[in-house]
Order: C-alpha cells, then structure tokens, then sequence
C-alpha cells in the first residue's frame, strides 16, 4: 500500500490536553508540522473563542473538527431542549473555528443532572438521537456547518454514545437527509466485520460523501481502561494502513486526525515527543 | 411483562470461581435450590470427570453448557491442530457431564505460544474460526453434542472472540448447518441495534431453533475492568425482562444461566451470599 501524505496529518487536541493549554498546542503542530487540528470545546472555552480562531487561522492549519456537540437524550423536555441550546452553540463556535465538520458524540441513556442514567430504553434513546439529530440540521444545514455523526465503540453505548456502528450512523444519514454526515474512528470501528461495505456505503451515498472525518490511534491488547488507555498508531492491533485503503478507495482525501486519551502512557510524556511520534508513526504504521 | 420461573435458574460455575472449588458450587446449587449449572472444564479438570458427572447427575442438577471450546485461530497449521484436538477432548467431556451444549468462545487474532498477538488480519481470522467449527461440527454433530457459538462483546475482538453479534453467528449458522446454535449472552449483545431481529432469526430458524443458552448479569457504569467488571442482574443498564420477553416470544423455554466475572465485588463475597442474591435478582430484575 502507498505510504499516507504527511501533509494529512492533524491532531485532536484531546491527545496532549493534559500536558498543554490550547494556544500551546497550536503553536506546537505548527513547529512540528501538523497541517491540521481538531480542539475541544472546553479548551476553546478557556483559550477564548475568537483569539483561538484568529491564531489557528495565523498558524495557517486545518479544523478537521469540532469537539462536539450532541448528547441528546435526556429525561424530559427541559433537558433535551438544554442539550439543544447547547448545540447550536456548538455550530456557532465551529462556525467561528471555520472547522470542517462539527462532531457529534450523540449521547446514551438518559442521565439526571448528577449524571446518573435514569433508564434503560435504548430504543427511546436512539430515537431522542434521531430527533435531536434532526432539529440541529435545521441550525447547522443552512449556517453551512456540516454534522458528523461518530459512532462510539459499543462499549460507550450506555454512558457516551448509543450510535455504535457505521451501518447504524448510514441510516440515520439515509433517514434525515443533507448536511449528515460521518467520523470514522478506527477505535470506534475496527472490529465491525461490516466495516468495510459500511465506509463504502457513506464513501459513494448520493449526492455527497458522508466520510467528513477520520480519527487514528490503535486498541492496544490487554486494554486496562475503557476510556483512556488508546495506543499510538502501531502499538495496537488495527490494520490501519488497509482501513486507509478503504477510505481513500471511495473518494476519501481529507486529513487524518491523531486521537489518543492515554492517561497512563502519552498523557505522561514531553508533549512535543508525543508529536514528533504522531508524526513519525503517521508515516510508518497507518 | 411475567415474571421469570424461578426453577429456570442456572448458575455458571465462573460465579462463584474465587470462593469455591467445584463440588462446594454443586452442593451450593443443591442447597439454594438452583436446578442448572454450567462448569468450566479447568474446575472439572481440577475435581476430576467422572466425579463431576456423578455429582451433577446425583444433585439433580440440568448442566445448561460446558465452558468452552473454542480458540480457534493459530498462526500455523500445528496451532489449529493443537486447537482441534483440544476441541474435540472438549466435546468428549461436554457429553460426559450431559451438558445441553458445548459453548464457543471462538478465539481472536491468532497469537503465539507466549499470548502475543501476531496478525492484524480480523477477516483471516474470522475465517480460521469458520473453518474451525465447521471441522468440529463433523466431530460433534454425529456425536450428538450442540455446539453453541458465543458472540462476545466488540471490546473482546482482538484477544477473544472475533465473532461479536447475534448477526455474524446467525450467519456462520446458516453456512454451516445443523448442529450448530448460539448463547445468547446479555453482557455482550444488549446494545446491538439489531438484537430483536437476529433473536428472532435464531429463535425461527428454519429446522430447529438456534437458541440454546441465554446468560444473564448486567452491565454496570461505569464499568472499570474490560473483563471482570460485570454487574448482577438489577444493578447495571440492561432492559433483562425486555430481552427475556423477545427470547421467550420466539420460543426459547431453556433456562437463565447467571454468569457474573467481578473480581471487585461478587468474587470478595460469601458465596453464599452470591447465590441467595442472584435467586432473588432472578426473581425481581430479569
């Protein structure tokens, strides 16, 4: 297979969020090179919103995304409509980031305000998605702001994300229309023996592709954390380069963007050796 | 929705694994009135076949499924031999112990004598495991021992078993014909979008039913260990009465095999205590 184009890789900023600030993160992707960036809401929040566009603008990168909107079911109206003011605050700011997509954690089962999930309906649950999805295209879709649904591994189903396949993030594209689309994350999908129909189906829709964004890190063997113990591309067990193939085989030329939450490992490096890896294992193993 | 028959009731042996070695589970089903079990064959090796097989039969006990065949995959030919055999042995005890089914955990990436992992190729692997039960089947079928293939959840893929939904299974079951079935484990499949339609495809199946073991226990969050971090019945996020309802419509009458791994509470508790609870969580929670 063709080595990937170095100028394609970008980095969710999640993956040095415990060592750098924002604007520490931007200026170290323009010393290391890394064309393209995806920030989180809660650094752009504290960074400021219009200071950080206007340096990630100056560094001359990339929003490959927006870190993110969604968490759409709640137990009532009030939270549900809480969680859609939110959102459309999402799409202004990605707006403002001038990000390629606005990516959408869609939420699991609905929690109380502690944070405690107060049912067990995951039917309910898909359908407050489905909803919730539907009213922000009404937003975004005419702001110009695609959304990126990212289906969450199905161990996140209950707490994070209760769109946990490609095949499940394609109907709902199918079933609500234009402005949809996709983040394929290989930690999310790797194991889903559908996976490739699935970007092929997203890859070759009508109209436009659905393939807005896609995310790299690897699943490391043993995994000690369900949530931050994500490998370096390499260090895992996912066939990235032939995932790679895949997604450029449909039409896919966007970035690649880094996403690694590694509290016991990468968390605890010099962040600038974090890069310098993404950079060289971007190269060498995806 | 009716409540579960209490009589329904089996415990798998793994429960309890910490507390008690084999013939201390069987006496303890026999004294809390729980009328199924499923051994493993490492706490059967350890307390001797025959001996099992007498036990059981005399405590009057219905052995719901023998833990496990399976481990498919090998980087060479000798791997997948090794496997085979050891397979068969499985088969052998199963229909020793008068179990209702031989369960498969099929196996993952294939890895070397030391458990590293040593291919990314999921598809390869995904088709030593059809190849491998489908050898197994000519062993079992005439034998007259059900083989019953376990989906785990996707966070096994790599290091457990590549077959990860009700759908790959109801497939591989169609391809290789009678004999073969699944367990239908709560823990692994609750989140599947598809788990009413592909319960119902197994439960209708043309022939016989494939539903041959449904396990229990719950899903907790947060959930801390990948693998030994499962909830009794009640405490986790699982819809159980729903999941029972749509078992029993297409017409699975086989019994509730209770398999909880948690190294941080029920295995740290008087096993006694675990089994009068998982009585009472049977009765109130599933």
């Amino acid at each position: 297979m063709n080595e990937p184009d170095g100028s394609l890789l970008s980095l969710n900023t999640a993956t040095v969020r415990q060592q750098w600030q924002l604007p520490d993160i931007i200026d170290g992707c323009a010393r290391h090179g890394i064309r393209g960036i995806s920030p989180w809401r809660d650094q752009v929040a504290a960074a400021g919103l219009r200071e950080t566009a206007a340096r990630i603008r100056h560094a001359g990168l990339t929003v490959t995304g927006y870190c993110r909107g969604g968490m759409f079911p709640a137990m009532d109206r009030a939270g549900r409509r809480a969680a859609s003011d939110d959102n459309k605050r999402a799409v202004d700011e990605a707006l403002t980031v001038a990000a390629q997509c606005l990516v959408l954690v869609v939420g699991g089962l609905p929690k109380d305000a502690a944070g405690r999930i107060q049912s067990k309906d995951i039917a309910g649950a898909r359908e407050m998605v489905r909803d919730g999805i539907g009213e922000l295209l009404d937003y975004a879709r005419p702001a110009g702001m695609p959304l990126a649904i990212e289906p969450l591994h199905p161990m996140y189903a209950a707490d994070r994300a209760c769109v946990n396949t490609l095949e499940h993030a394609n109907d709902l594209c199918d079933e609500l229309g234009p402005g949809l689309g996709i983040a394929v994350d290989a930690y999310h999908v790797w194991w889903d023996p559908h996976l490739k129909r699935e970007i092929e189906r997203a890859g070759n829709a009508k109209g436009a592709s659905r393939l807005l964004a896609y995310h790299i890190c690897d699943w490391l063997v043993p995994t000690t954390d369900l949530l931050n113990d994500r490998g370096m591309m390499g260090d895992g067990v996912i066939d990235l380069p032939l995932m790679r193939s895949w997604m450029e085989a449909c039409g896919y030329r966007g970035m690649h963007e880094v996403e690694i939450f590694s509290a016991t490992n990468w968390w605890k490096r010099d962040p600038d050796e974090v890069l310098a890896t993404c950079k060289l294992r971007h190269a060498s193993s995806t």
